[in-house]
């Protein structure tokens, strides 16, 4: 048995650079640049006009020009307008290049526009104002996005307005997620009364999912050859290969038998923790790596938290952010195990994050997970947990 | 000009109910669902063995007899073996059903098994002890997960246990992405030095796309009649329009006039904030509401956000959730608006969120988003804002 702290480490060395595909910057979201985006010209190309109205020049004001003669009228997209002395202005858009010959911006709301002139109606105008300079956000040849960056609608956003249509990411695992256990059935099948239906690979694929990976599903009957035969495929054909059950010390629990077989060297088995304590780690010579996480629900959703999407994350060199939320009642926990608590978690006026106990049955319990969503993890060495006290989370579904 | 809490209220009191429609369960992440889930059966919908070792009869045990006869051997799955006398036991695996005939379950570890015989190695036994009791969690007939939950990987996964291969969820409304402006260029091409690439509309959607709407993009050229044309289409066939600039007071900004022309109701316009204070919003006969956003990219990001997200969750009946952070810095904000400012935020020991304002030059900035998760909303009535006070927050990257 290792600890936690031990599992993580070991799960953590094991991860590995799927390389990089080239996909369509519009299909990018939530995967991981892999290349650095570079400004194809300065940011803001041109000094940018920031509002409507007129470009004057700022010595004419000064000089106590205060009415201007229209020399055009310019709109974003527009060919700058010159003008040819200090006593015309240009009326312009938001959006449209600033001419070279003038310097300032008045907006609208300041000046009053008659005749084909513009009468400026304030008095403190700063030179310069209302313009977003050319080149004050990136430099042309920049790198405007580093490669390893988390690809969010910001970033979807900076690579259009570069142009580039098509990017470099990391290559996500290929994932299997395996269900076991003659009494696990199709979801569209009636249960007889000694049999469920297939949940947990669901709820696996669906969590993946939300990490912009796409896992198969695959279901093993409890037959020993069958397991070693469908095991042997997918260590040939998948990067990751995350089991749910099977992996117990049952007499029908053909998995571990057959990864010793297949040469999958074991690299932990059983962790110090509740739920999810017969959690099986091992990687093959090729590579492959298997998580055998134990079968109820709770377990496998446990362990896929804090185990899987955390190896998946260093696979694309991201940080695995640390979360923590304030205990809000006493709890006792006797086994010497770190004990993964179902909580709710909601935001307090104080900007904390404050963490209620979910009551449940048991690693079981997945009802239980509807009314949760984090697991807070309490340290093994300790059994008396107090109201106030600070531990860390890992979160499963929305919080803020 | 409205103020924001002013705008946020006539947003939110222009939602509607799209409907519902029924898809496979597997594609329900991030949707909401729109009818009851009920459970088929009790669950577990059997005493579920929780522990791979022997099921005994207890008050066997309490009588001094420590050695029992194996009567047989139960997988998950199977039909469960009875005893006939109490100082028989059966050898039982994780998930099958406890026989009636015996009730505690002790664990291989506790055990010694040997020439076809279990003999008991411990005294500390509880009755019923390892079991997952029939119904503990829910009984049949009982709501599982109530209409209008948000779908998480856990509703899935009950959706699967109750034999929900298709669910009844709350429709999306068809959304438009527009941007305007012929200074705005396609992607693909190269922009002339007064020309931008189209990219705000490219981010809109990839923000809807988490929130798994699938929105359309389209653009409009500034000429009167096609934007009239192109924004009359847009009515008929959307329920909800993104317009990104064309809404200013510019000269060529055809946009407002069109609306006017459509009979769309203006609902107020501009804002009493920066970035975004130009944002227009309205709504037409038919009940196609008009959130027309400043062109700039930030401005339009950050409405999006603060409005449109929170109209959609408002449209699908979900809450939407409040958060906070705490200013890590003093911060002067001189003009009488709300001013919605770029920070990161990160989470401290003391499980609160912390924002460092991260600098940037004004609305146009979209480079600086980058570096930023969130903005905070500094409220118009002060200017001065000190460090360690506590300000809303809305989110727009991962923070934990």
């Amino acid at each position: 048995m290792v600890s936690v702290s031990q599992a993580d480490n070991i799960v953590l060395a094991n991860t590995k650079d799927f390389g990089v595909e080239t996909l369509s910057f519009e299909d990018c979201l939530g995967r991981v640049l892999a290349e650095d985006l570079i400004a194809d010209r300065d940011l803001p190309p041109y000094n940018r006009v920031a509002m409507d109205g007129i470009a004057i020049v700022f010595d004419a004001f000064q000089n106590g020009i205060m009415r201007f003669k229209i020399a055009g009228t310019q709109a974003a997209g527009d060919k700058p307008i010159e003008i040819t002395d200090n006593e015309q202005c240009v009326e312009i858009m938001t959006g449209a290049a600033l001419p070279d010959s003038l310097d300032t911006i008045i907006r609208y709301e300041d000046v009053k526009m008659e005749d084909g002139f513009a009468t400026i109606l304030i008095k403190d105008i700063r030179k310069g104002q209302n313009i977003h300079c050319k080149g004050i956000d990136k430099k042309q040849g920049e790198i405007v996005v580093r490669s390893g960056a988390y690809i969010t609608p910001a970033v979807i956003n900076m690579a259009a307005s570069v142009g580039k249509t098509s990017l470099a990411v990391k290559k996500n695992p290929k994932v299997v997620i395996i269900t076991t256990g003659d009494e696990v059935i199709a979801v569209d099948k009636t249960p007889s009364p000694y049999e469920v239906r297939q949940s947990n690979n669901y709820a696996a694929k669906a969590v993946l999912q939300q990490y912009s990976v796409a896992a198969e599903l695959l279901h093993i009957v409890d037959d020993a050859e069958k397991v070693k035969q469908q095991l042997a495929n997918c260590l040939s054909q998948y990067d990751a290969i995350i089991l749910s059950g099977g992996i117990s010390m049952g007499k029908f629990d053909y998995v571990p038998q057959a990864l010793q077989v297949l040469q999958v060297e074991q690299l932990f088995y059983k962790v110090q923790q509740r739920p999810g304590k017969p959690f099986w780690f091992g990687k093959h010579g090729n590579g492959t790596v298997v998580f055998a996480f134990p079968g109820n629900p709770v377990s496998t959703f446990m362990c896929l938290h804090r185990y899987f999407i955390p190896w998946l994350k260093s696979c694309w060199g991201l940080e695995i952010p640390k979360a923590y939320a304030i205990l809000n009642s006493e709890v006792t926990f006797a086994p010497p195990l770190q004990y993964f608590m179902q909580v709710k978690l909601r935001m307090n006026k104080q900007a904390q994050l404050v963490a209620t106990p979910t009551e449940g049955h048991g690693s079981g319990d997945f009802a239980n997970l509807l009314e949760s969503n984090a697991f807070m993890e309490l340290p093994a060495e300790l059994n008396n947990f107090k109201q106030g006290e600070i531990y860390p989370i890992w979160t499963f579904s929305p919080v803020i």
